[in-house]
């Protein structure tokens, strides 16, 4: 029997990619009366539910479509989480 | 002392707000091979090092920088994440 699963994916530019939306936040944000605040990285979040036998199979089908479709793996790393079936 | 925080953001768009991009996702799975998946939302994820006294204090900072500049309150749901001092 199918089960489903939640799923999140957080897809981030690897390091030393260069990441101008960041940038342009990190200098925006000292004339806002933030100081101290570095090394800010953009990526994007994905939630989703997936349909599968056992979570295994979830995360297999996931980092497959990561790999082909939701992410770019020259230039961006994943990291996925999947909770529990519900 | 000053101590320096590890700081995850997600943004999301509340529940009940059109997301056309999570739609086009889960729209073109199908065709991708990709069955069984639903309720796909995109989101932004920003990573980035705060200084502060103390954790309080940066979790403050933060969740004023989310509310005034990171993102949409009207639209948009933050779930913050601080992991120890460096």
């Amino acid at each position: 029997m199918s089960q489903t699963f939640n799923v999140a994916v957080e897809v981030s530019l690897r390091e030393g990619i260069a990441d101008p939306e960041g940038l342009t936040i990190e200098r925006a944000l000292p004339a806002l009366g933030f100081s101290g605040v570095s090394g800010v990285r953009v990526g994007k979040s994905l939630r989703f539910v997936v349909e599968a036998p056992d979570e295994d199979e979830a995360r297999q089908q996931v980092e497959s479509m990561c790999e082909r479709f939701l992410a770019n793996p020259v230039i961006e790393d994943v990291e996925i989480a999947i909770s529990g079936a519900s």
